[in-house]
């Protein structure tokens, strides 16, 4: 393991979260805020931890392999995290450290779970951190380090590996800076092209912005209680469908600009995706309509509910908890889906839920005629074995580290279907889920060891566990004692 | 497809069908019952269907490979299910035929999930039957046509490997006749021997047979509303303590009974059973101290509620849909994990959980060093890469077929709890869930559909899936005509 390169990245990471925070610290001005000085203090700190950890490595050893990629990943999202709370702490707007931790987790992992019973207090300084973390968190802030700063693309590419979320059934192209700049342009764009279409319908600029940071990350922290509710029917319309677009696998759009229009449009998962969202919706809208106005406003929040817990964004503009069994059964099950590989989204993903379902399929015809030797094919292409043998265990380590994370959620003195469903709602970076802990409510309930479990949910849902489960390995640090 | 000898089955299954039916004839005939005849005619029409089934195979052609295997089982316990309903529409007891496939579904897959909220009403010929179906299918009845039928040995091994519950990480052995036979003395004489325990204690004669017929298939029915609460503490002990040796792997009392006392000891899968209930009591019996008039009362209610889940038997002596979260959740996990391999129990399994985590962690393992080979092993031996590719599917399989499941019961007007605790406690086999369907609650409050679909949970969880896809799957029928 070469410790060097970890402290460097780790050092490189804080150093860019100090020039992200500059952000707030501009809105903290432009309202003349007093937490000015609280992300002033923040950026300092960051910049002397940061530059502390590069002088370590003078040698300027940059060699690593998979291992050390895992391991940079997830000691950078937790580093990240830390010192991200600190705004939160020394202003005394969430002033216990785990909360703070919890919030800012929360809002890099892009789960938007808050432990904030009323966030219409927060100064809007604050407001603009918690939603601009949801964005660099959306891409990932690794692939953002890998684009901007000079690094070996070839080593890399195990940071890469370790950060996107989704299963890639494609190879990485090599020319991985290029690549993830191309992303991040992309990223930017729609963005962009959100708070225009939030403007254009009437809503304040810092209302946009904090809301297509939210969209963009698929995170879900917004700035008032009600989250999108109090908002026109115009605006929430635009917001469900850049939740959707956010979504969706970003290589399609890559595809788009290099003009493959074809093979974006032929896109297996982006089918099943449009099919789950139409499909939940229309069930929803059926199974809400009795409770609705009319039938625009139960297409409205059906639509809407479905595209924000598909995408695990989190926006509400309806309480679902005090909808039938079936809708929150659908929204529940669509918790666990997901959206798109390669999208800013949590959950299982839909390329992964697929293969597994056409991994199911091929054994079971494998038993019906044991001699047949048909391949699994997924968007025009055969799918190795080992690709599926990787999502059959993904599958078996996602359930495994559920029950875990449950276990010890379950010591609350609250019902189970609070239990279950926040621990749904925070590994698949949802943020909102039943009961207790729905739309209207929120994580503040917990005792602070579920906080730290439901932290380390969130992390293990972005993350795809396994950067985390190294980072917890013991093999992983002895091995060093072993070989030097 | 040799359909021939599928029918030939079919027709052996219903006249041992018949044969067993004798039980609950001469109950009634004791007990001086009118539903004598329901039995009457039921064994009438199971032997003359069952005579006309063998009869369309003349040439006695008993060929047949895996797939015959499992259509044969799966098909039998459809239609064993179907005919053993009669005596309850028959004598009006359950006059609904839905209803009462339900009730027997639930019976001989040893669910014992009931629709009925008074069972105190019901005729002893027809309790008795009831608790029958537990204990037949509990080992199976394929198991016992093996036994007792002269088949072709060679061959019964598709349909023992198609009706076996638990993932079978050791050989069958050739001499299958044989192992069967000895498989089912072990059965009996374990029932035996809880009878005179309970007796022992005061139980009726009528009353002992019951639950040890319930106890020994993991199967739940008992003769009173309140299930075993009313009984003494010293009768709750003795049932919790056979639920626990019923839910072993059967292949351990034969070793026993071998001489083999240290490979039956050592065995893993034991062990981990024993730690999970000895773990799990201790947690519900620390949670439930406060509600319990003292420690004895809360370490027998804990102790008898985790047998009797783990086990996937179903009984209760407490309404644990009262009791903490924590307590439902330890309950509710339990209910999947199940018992062992080989038992009669339902669930997961352990050994297939067992091999679930050392795949995980064999594959993080691999991640870090991805040049070691070091296979996974257990009950000390090697594990091959088969048939821990098989514990992954089945793991996707069965979540893949709960979900589906639990789709169509959440049209129920009812909490998502009750939804997904009934899925749960009918596809593992145990029988009471949650809310609705506590302990103290019954599935009579669901519809037509739901009730088809959870009997359909329930067949595939004691076939453990892939005898009723593969039913269902049209390559399967296609192939015929294909070939034909």
């Amino acid at each position: 393991m070469n410790r060097k390169v970890i402290f460097y990245m780790l050092g490189q990471i804080l150093q860019l979260e100090a020039a992200i925070m500059f952000i707030p610290l501009v809105t903290s001005l432009i309202y003349g805020e007093k937490c000015f000085l609280a992300f002033l203090i923040t950026i300092f700190v960051a910049l002397v931890l940061g530059f502390a950890l590069t002088l370590i490595n003078k040698s300027r050893d940059k060699t690593f392999f998979a291992k050390e990629g895992f391991v940079i990943v997830a000691l950078s999202w937790v580093l990240l995290s830390a010192v991200g709370a600190l705004p939160f702490v020394i202003s005394g707007e969430i002033p216990n450290f785990i909360d703070a931790f919890f919030e800012t987790v929360s809002g890099f992992t892009t789960t938007g779970a808050t432990i904030l019973g009323n966030v219409e207090v927060l100064s809007k300084s604050t407001l603009m951190w918690r939603s601009l973390t949801h964005w660099v968190g959306g891409m990932g802030i690794l692939v953002l380090v890998v684009a901007i700063l000079p690094t070996d693309s070839g080593r890399s590419i195990h940071i890469i590996r370790a950060e996107m979320p989704g299963h890639s059934v494609g190879k990485l192209t090599p020319k991985l800076r290029v690549m993830t700049k191309q992303l991040y342009l992309i990223y930017i764009v729609l963005t962009a092209t959100e708070v225009v279409f939030l403007l254009f319908g009437g809503m304040p600029l810092f209302d946009s912005l904090v809301h297509s940071f939210g969209t963009a990350g698929t995170g879900g922290f917004g700035i008032k209680n009600d989250s999108i509710a109090s908002y026109s029917p115009y605006l929430q319309w635009v917001i469900t469908v850049f939740m959707l677009l956010f979504g969706i696998n970003f290589n399609l759009y890559y595809l788009l600009l290099v003009g493959k229009l074809r093979s974006a449009v032929k896109s297996e998962e982006l089918w099943t995706y449009i099919c789950l969202f139409t499909g939940a919706t229309a069930l929803i809208t059926y199974n809400i309509y009795s409770m609705s106005t009319n039938f625009a406003e139960a297409l409205r929040n059906a639509a809407f509910q479905v595209s924000s817990i598909m995408t695990t964004t989190g926006y509400a503009t309806a309480d679902f908890n005090l909808w039938p069994g079936l809708s929150k059964g659908i929204l529940f099950i669509l918790m666990f889906i997901g959206a798109c590989s390669g999208s800013t989204a949590g959950g299982l993903k839909i390329s992964r839920v697929v293969l597994l379902f056409k991994r199911v399929k091929s054994g079971v015809k494998h038993m019906i005629h044991p001699r047949s030797t048909e391949a699994v094919r997924f968007e025009s292409k055969k799918v190795d074995n080992d690709t599926l043998t990787g999502v059959l265990v993904y599958f078996a380590v996602y359930f495994i580290c559920f029950i875990s994370i449950l276990f010890v959620v379950l010591f609350e003195p609250f019902d189970f279907e609070t239990s279950i469903s926040a621990v749904a709602a925070c590994f698949n970076n949802v943020g909102p889920g039943l009961s207790l802990v729905g739309p209207m409510g929120n994580y503040g309930v917990f005792s602070y060891v579920s906080k730290i479990a439901l932290s380390v949910a969130m992390l293990l849902g972005r993350l795809e566990i396994f950067p985390m489960l190294i980072l917890f390995s013991p093999s992983v640090w002895k091995e060093r004692r072993a070989k030097s």
